[in-house]
């Protein structure tokens, strides 16, 4: 894609030239797919199958700073973001409406790299683009994507079905999303006093990538269909453990007992916390965008998973009455409050 | 609903809070909604039917000017919109998803009134709120809808499938809601000039209705299933009726005669038109959101449709190289130019 100074004006190619132009190389790829781009609507045929949607908004200025994010990295993230909600649902996404509202700022080109990482994702995730909307807005950018998946209808997980003695298990780790963001925060404030000044981003790769490049997790979708494990619940990770358990707690009315050491949380994000004067466990239960998956299984299920690489056990479901607990490496009990991300 | 000065912040409610208090209210009636809103996405279950999808995204200063429209307006408004789509599938909606960005400038009382008026289109349509998310914004507001519906595989009717000879058929009437558009913005400006001066609306409530409270064309697509018709084509006129018709023509790989006489305006439509010194069939042409159906029908189908009210003849659907003419009633012809709303 063209990366020098070329700018076609938006107005340049319509509405519907622009729609056409920043979509005409998405391929269908769903046989579910009858009628994707080009109608009023979108058309999907699924069989005895369920139907699963989720939709998310995403706001320049609240979700992401395009001072530090690539609008190749944000497309493919908005598209990440919202298959990790059907993943939550133990279902499979397979297709995804985008829309986006941009202010006359933004060049064809801007929105080709948008497109790019929107389409890297789909070829990733392996969901056809079937429909949305184009239009201008008088400030900034907003994204909205509804993604739409399918599973059979027992093997959808809800959040209300974990009941206590089952155990809290969590995909990959949590707090480098957190953490990546604020080393680009600061990496912007020190580019706003000091112009010119390059960012010292070495050895942070990892935490960064997290932030900017975050993958929503098919793999552990994938395993459980292959070891034919049922989760009891399950929600992704997008505003921080804490607030994920409440949401789990509160929909299955149940408590839990989380154990800190079970919490899993990367080597260099353990490190970054510690520069930042950060608690690791703070940004793992507080800081958000980790995308993992925070699920509760049936304890006789534990064989299946025991082995399982980048699955860790990290507490229990207990009764209501009990509360919601972290039991610390120092062997204390604290209430965990909901955090999470306020926007508002 | 309270319409006194009490202001809740938005902040006090938390996002969660701020989208169960708006949508606590809206019950789920559809047989195939197994989990609305509360889960990281809505679940369907559709049975042998096809799943049809549309999204369509709102931004103020763009699509609407709160300073005419009540929020509970704009809210059933971006209902219509939507199923408009859907039925112009010749489907039934059945669910909707709502996501919204605001600023800290509304209030929750402006966003129940917002809400009030999508509850009220869920129930004239008969579909279900599934979803959705809530979002501050650095400044206005943002709606974002996607509507699903649903259909047998053979009903469903594309843009694609008008053959010559086919006859060009309208429903209901065109150019009141742009002429409604143009009311409202007089009044606005005089405002400006004159604050305090009342607005002068007498006489022109249908106009202005059809822009402030347009309906989707259900009872069209119901009285298709009862007559046991089959359009070969069909799309709502959501951009004024020359820019609906080239998409048919370009989909369809045809050409168009369109009989000025055959194009339905309302009486008072006409006389505003005058007023504004405009010709009503320029608005017709090009004025938009007007949400009526434009549909082909094969000529042996005529019998089905004569006597019905409110369908209309506009015309026939001829060879791609004879162009898409307007039949004026003075017996010129005239190409046709795509024009519609463009929002760039």
């Amino acid at each position: 894609m063209d990366q020098n100074n070329t700018r076609t004006d938006v107005n340049s190619l319509g509405e519907f030239g622009l729609i056409d132009h920043l979509t005409n190389f998405f391929e269908i790829k769903q046989p579910s797919t009858i009628k994707g781009i080009g109608d009023d609507a979108a058309v999907l045929e699924y069989g005895a199958m369920c139907t699963v949607v989720s939709t998310d908004l995403l706001v320049e200025g609240i979700h992401f700073d395009l001072a530090y994010v690539p609008l190749r990295h944000l497309g493919y993230k908005s598209v990440v973001v919202n298959v990790s909600d059907i993943y939550a649902m133990n279902a499979i996404p397979k297709q995804i409406t985008v829309s986006i509202a941009i202010s006359n700022r933004y060049s064809v080109e801007s929105l080709e790299e948008l497109y790019a990482g929107i389409h890297a994702a789909c070829a990733e995730y392996n969901v056809d683009l079937i429909g949305g909307d184009t239009t201008s807005c008088p400030k900034g950018m907003t994204i909205s994507i509804t993604a739409i998946g399918q599973a059979e209808k027992n093997q959808i997980v809800y959040r209300n079905g974990a009941k206590p003695g089952d155990l809290i298990c969590i995909s990959g780790d949590l707090g480098a999303a957190y953490l990546g963001l604020q080393i680009l925060e600061r990496e912007k404030r020190i580019w706003a006093e000091h112009p010119g000044v390059q960012p010292d981003l070495e050895g942070q790769k990892y935490i960064i990538g997290r932030q900017l490049k975050p993958e929503a997790r098919k793999d552990v979708i994938e395993t459980f269909r292959r070891i034919q494990l049922q989760p009891t619940s399950m929600i992704d990770i997008s505003d921080g453990l804490a607030s994920e358990l409440f949401h789990i707690c509160k929909q299955s009315n149940v408590g839990a007992l989380l154990e800190e050491d079970g919490v899993p949380i990367h080597p260099e994000a353990q490190m970054m916390a510690l520069q930042f004067k950060l608690d690791p466990i703070t940004c793992a239960l507080s800081g958000g965008e980790d995308y993992e998956l925070l699920f509760t299984i049936d304890p006789s299920d534990i064989e299946k998973i025991k082995y399982l690489p980048e699955i860790y056990i990290a507490g229990e479901i207990i009764e209501k009455e009990n509360g919601i607990k972290l039991h610390t490496k120092g062997g204390n009990l604290h209430d965990i409050k909901a955090q999470g991300w306020q926007h508002f």
